[in-house]
């Protein structure tokens, strides 16, 4: 009993001290990060490259560890294939982190130049965040990418992937370690938990972790968000909206409701909701049906949607209740509302989305105004798909998250997600008393 | 007993729908206002203006009844001075709306215009964050300044205010939903709570409300952090330093220690540790506490700063002890540490400070762009005061709040801090199954 007291007061002790300490590290690496070059952090990212690439072999074996103790496991198909990690996946991934040595640099930016009086400059400058705390589920790959964008905006990252992928993890990050090695950027700002109780503590180091970002299942997500102080970046929801309006044109209409269905349909940027002004209902709702029956969607109907469906020759519409306004499928489901207005379109939006992507699709560019104008969410379309909401199509380089929250970052959140700013003020001398009370100076605040 | 349960069931249906029907009020009036032109939201900025101008004997009666409550009750002399609004006051703060009006637009901005392919065209615009929940103390000018910052950026905005300027901001708040009575603006987009119970409330509406803005005391700032789930802009601590470097010129340190402590002892940008080198100590400690305390500041000084300034002819000296390090006064006192090197005073900042402002007097550029690089706050400043960390100091013609939050917005937070951004995308029938897979089309990502 006396024996079995200690050894569970000293594992607390190292539990605590042991993230406590990986905390402390990897700040004081993340300092040390921030204030390199451009050119410092590129070499670091070749230098990654370069030891993934001769670490391969050793990466594939763990991957094929990995996958055999899931497969003896019975994990999901889906999730067996996210795992996954071929020597053709792997080289892809190194290809990537190239790539993010080329992106453009995020940090050192100078966003303002003030001259406040003579002699008293100030500037802001785009600087790295600090610490990243990145929680995801099986993916292995995502340690390199992530590790990579980490390095290239000047940020250190503790991250924790998921227990079926423990031996990849472990083997990807010892190789981005070994090539951290000999650049100017420590071992240290890599650091990898592999535990779930690791997770919990992480949440609880906003002393040392700046951002959190989770990628996983809403509920995941939703958990994080709960239950840590620290600023997470992501999403929970995903409920987007096509509005095919009266002077919707049909043959538009029908490829993008498709396509912002099917293409994809666990993006968090597919749509759920199919909403169709009334006028445009006998018009679109028969061709459109049949196309997503034909893509495999089922078509979940209110009652008008249902009666034209039907009365345009479709069979299995099923029917829909006001829960399904509220419902992210994420899979080949798909629930029509017809509307009496464009007004009613918004409303339903702003009501029951999540404020991720809504697209409208009419001729009438007075309604598509008032529609990008008065829906409030992140993305507003027109005449074209909700899966172009994505950091890539979007044309910057890498997507770190997507964020549903209002204030910025919101929407597809690139590199600038992984930076903030500071002010900086170069005096000679100056002080507040100056420029205060009777015969105050007044400041000259000219752009510089 | 059963009367009494009734009784109890109704009041709390009330209070809950009470409050959410406010939301819902406020939500549509922001959708509305969101929407509206410069010219719109400035006119009804000039609408308020003039409310206020004829509101003004009955606001300056109702700041008078307020007062003589106060005064019954026993209030502080401080907070009896907050609650003060006589006519010249109220006379500069009606000046200080027409001034808002005259701000440049912080809303409509484009911020990125780019090609996706031929006919797809993204656009990020500046829009507003939709409703703000502002609860401030006794002063009731801060509803005068709320208001017209938030008309401006397009925001509505719930106002809680002290209980004791009930009076005072309700009829103030009576006065601007008049003038907003004949322009493009709600009134509905302006709202007043005035009960503590209501404070509690408004932090769970985060269906309805998208920023939440204490001003107060750090301990009322943390109470709002930790009891909501609405992003909330501010700063819970302000514990600044100054630290004068071996290289220091003494003239220079010494008045720079002095404004930045006794300019405004309350301030959040006033120095709480002054630390300085081994090597300045001698020369600059006799100097800089004899001035300061001619001015009124109690020194707390560790064992080697304590002989210096004893040696140097100084009485009444307090030790410092390392709770000090992490003390904010807000008051005339400060803490004095001698460091022994340049490492040590950053590391002494990024260790007890609270990422607000800190400066550095040196004639050493070299190790001011050490401290400028390497101190991880808000604000990093090189031979002048901390003071000068203000919104209106830095030029941005309002400050709505100082955030000591590492993610933007940081630091004093003007109008940019009340607007956030969407992403429009304008297609010609574009779907994302064009971009995937085998012949994929390219974007062009092209700048326009």
């Amino acid at each position: 009993m006396s024996a079995s007291r200690e050894h569970e007061t000293s594992d607390d002790a190292k539990g605590h001290s042991g993230l406590e300490d990986v905390g402390r590290r990897t700040r004081a690496a993340a300092l040390q990060l921030s204030a390199l070059p451009t050119s410092a952090r590129n070499e670091a990212i070749e230098a990654i490259a370069a030891a993934l690439e001769e670490a391969a072999p050793a990466i594939l074996a763990a991957n094929l560890a990995d996958r055999e103790a899931a497969e003896a496991d019975g994990i999901s198909s889906s999730l067996y294939s996210r795992l996954k990690l071929d020597e053709t996946k792997l080289r892809g991934e190194i290809a990537g982190v190239r790539d993010v040595g080329r992106l453009p640099d995020p940090v050192g930016a100078r966003q303002i130049h003030r001259e406040l009086d003579e002699g008293l400059v100030l500037e802001r400058l785009a600087v790295p965040v600090g610490v990243l705390g990145v929680i995801f589920e099986a993916r292995p790959d995502a340690v390199i990418q992530i590790s990579s964008l980490a390095v290239k905006s000047g940020n250190a990252v503790i991250l924790k992937g998921g227990r079926e992928a423990v031996r990849s993890c472990q083997a990807i990050v010892a190789a981005v370690r070994r090539g951290l090695e000999g650049t100017a950027v420590s071992p240290e700002a890599i650091q990898l938990l592999t535990t779930r109780e690791e997770t919990v503590e992480l949440l609880k180091l906003d002393r040392w972790v700046d951002l959190i970002i989770p990628r996983g299942s809403n509920s995941f997500v939703r958990f994080v968000q709960d239950n840590t102080r620290i600023p997470v970046l992501g999403h929970a929801d995903g409920i987007c909206h096509l509005y095919v309006d009266a002077a919707a044109d049909i043959a538009t209409a029908v490829p993008i409701a498709v396509d912002s269905k099917v293409q994809y349909p666990a993006a968090c940027n597919a749509i759920e909701t199919l909403l169709v002004h009334r006028d445009a209902a006998v018009a679109f709702l028969p061709a459109a049906g049949t196309a997503l029956q034909e893509a495999g969607v089922t078509v979940r109907a209110d009652e008008e949607a249902h009666a034209i469906l039907i009365a345009g020759g479709l069979d299995d519409v099923e029917p829909a209740t006001v829960d399904d306004w509220s419902t992210e499928y994420s899979d080949l489901i798909l629930a029509v509302h017809v509307v009496e207005s464009l007004d009613a379109a918004i409303g339903h939006i702003n009501t029951y989305g999540s404020r991720h992507t809504e697209a409208i699709v009419t001729e009438d560019q007075a309604a598509a105004d008032t529609f990008l104008a008065r829906v409030d969410s992140a993305g507003v379309f027109h005449n074209c798909s909700t899966r172009f909401s994505d950091g890539f199509r979007y044309g910057f380089g890498a997507e770190v998250g997507i964020s549903t929250q209002k204030l910025p970052p919101r929407g597809p959140v690139g590199l600038e997600g992984l930076v903030t700013y500071k002010y900086v003020v170069r005096g000679s001398g100056q002080i507040v008393a100056t420029y205060s009370g009777d015969g105050a100076r007044s400041f000259t605040h000219r752009e510089l």
